[in-house]
């Protein structure tokens, strides 16, 4: 059976699963989730898929999980890729995606969401300013991490750099600049350049473009 | 050895840590961290404990760990304790581990320090109300979910009870307010009348009385 995705193309937490599968070699396909349009915060959808109100979602048979960092941690167990090498190196994977979801992806996709998707009137500047100024401290971390690596655990991608790398490619503009990065900028095309990648508004449907 | 957990009070995410080693019954102790003072985000504690500049980082003779997520794994997989008593109760733990990380603790610690640790003219209003408002919608998914059930996952308490519960036990303000959130507050009294719990001012040192 098809390992079926409930996700949409803005959503960078819905990114991180859809690049393991897709990295993974698994068959897989997307359901895309009108999120614009309120369907996963609807009663219907929290009842019925994720009481959490979020994507992504996957279904594989009678398996259904929610949170990108749970489903990775599937598909990994299913394809032996992405968990790390060692039980070590699985500890150090899990502490990334704990600091993606807390420090990185989180105000990311915040900020991302104020800056372009709220309407311009409706747009608040001082929380913007702020997560900026946060977010400043979290590309710093992975920056200093990244230099001299050429992964963030271990000697090959795992489901760390999925986890962190996901809001990092969307063109909007929340104040990241990849450029002012290097050992980021770096470890972006590293992963961009594995085969079967796709950028998120090609692996996923739904983009801004739609609504334009 | 005893286990080290490097800590302080004031530190919800530190709490998640201490009250499951605690609470498991694994000898452990306290190692003081000056937060407030700097300790933490200096070149080095970042070079030789956390290169995250976070507490709590915890050492376990040649093993150190930081993000409370990944200490939890490490107590229940010593232990036995606290991880779910099954492979698919193992990834709802940490499906709630994840959601805490992202919507509920991230945001309930930096409203309370933003809200009772920042000097009083230097306080961001605006992003206060706007992580209260966001925090609802986080209370409200909890509350919901904790209806008609006595813990998060499964029969018994689990590290999704631990990581969730952290911060709403302190006694700043910081827009919490047990009384509206009866699932919530039921469950909070269920896991402070375990044998052996303390409130994190008397798990780890340090409080604002110490500063006061």
């Amino acid at each position: 059976m098809t390992i079926k995705l409930y996700c949409f193309g803005e959503s960078g937490h819905s990114y991180k699963a859809a690049l393991a599968l897709q990295l993974s070699g698994l068959d897989w396909e997307p359901v895309y989730v009108d999120f614009f349009g309120g369907e996963a915060r609807s009663p219907e959808f929290r009842q019925n898929v994720n009481e959490m109100g979020e994507c992504p979602v996957m279904v594989d048979e009678e398996v259904r999980l929610t949170q990108s960092g749970v489903i990775m941690d599937y598909i990994s167990e299913k394809t032996g890729k992405f968990g790390g090498a060692t039980r070590e190196d699985a500890r150090e994977v899990l502490r990334w995606i704990l600091w993606d979801n807390h420090k990185l992806s989180s105000q990311a996709g915040m900020t991302r969401f104020l800056m372009n998707f709220v309407p311009e009137d409706k747009r608040p500047q001082d929380v913007i300013a702020f997560t900026q100024a946060r977010l400043g401290n979290a590309y710093a971390i992975l920056d200093g991490h990244l230099a001299g690596r050429d992964w963030i655990v271990g000697d090959g991608m795992t489901n760390a750099d999925l986890t962190c790398c996901s809001y990092l490619y969307y063109p909007e503009p929340f104040g990241f600049d990849r450029t002012a990065h290097p050992n980021i900028d770096a470890w972006l095309d590293r992963i961009s350049n594995q085969p079967g990648w796709k950028h998120p508004y090609d692996l996923m449907p739904g983009s801004p473009a739609d609504r334009a």
